[in-house]
């Protein structure tokens, strides 16, 4: 899970491959929006602690869906934090309370590029 | 590139792996915005006659960061729709005039599940 108030205005960049994606998409209840937000800002800051983490974009259409996208060097840094304590707390809270529907996509890098203007 | 009216609300099912993510994650000009949105609503609809499309996942931020999401059974479908010839007009154009910076991913979804409410 994840969610910014410092919303990124910059993608992440593209990195040398391989490297992993954690696609997560979710649609949210509406309920406890205030306990969801405080806690995708503290997770957002934890997840920068882990070893190979790359960088995360987010984006949420107003009413509709919300994509975040983590990108890790290994499978070691994803699974390092998809264990870790705080991040399962979280896991549990969101199927309780904050998601009417998610769907995870764990992935491997195969090319990447980018673009800026100018 | 992607875009829709027709936003879906709830997020594309976790498959069957292995399958492939085209993560594209962009910031727009602002510049021709009804150009950018005509083309976004009809390659949404041309992507889904490639062989092998399994579906696509849309978020903007309003005056942030868009990610689009394309599932692909294989790589065949990927390469398919990036040699499309409305697909490479369309990327041209968004180079010229509608994306600030882009970034592409395509990566190999090796882990995937999903959770619904109820």
């Amino acid at each position: 899970m994840s969610d910014h108030t410092d919303a990124a205005v910059v993608p992440t960049s593209a990195h040398e491959p391989p490297y992993y994606a954690v696609v997560f998409t979710s649609t949210r209840t509406g309920q406890d929006s205030d306990g969801y937000q405080r806690t995708a800002e503290h997770l957002s800051r934890l997840v920068r602690d882990i070893p190979g983490f790359l960088g995360e974009d987010f984006a949420h259409t107003p009413g509709g869906l919300a994509i975040s996208v983590a990108y890790f060097r290994d499978l070691e840094g994803i699974q390092r934090w998809r264990q870790h304590p705080e991040h399962l707390v979280a896991k549990r809270r969101g199927r309780e309370r904050w998601y009417e529907q998610y769907a995870i996509h764990i992935s491997r890098v195969e090319h990447a590029h980018g673009f800026a203007r100018g």
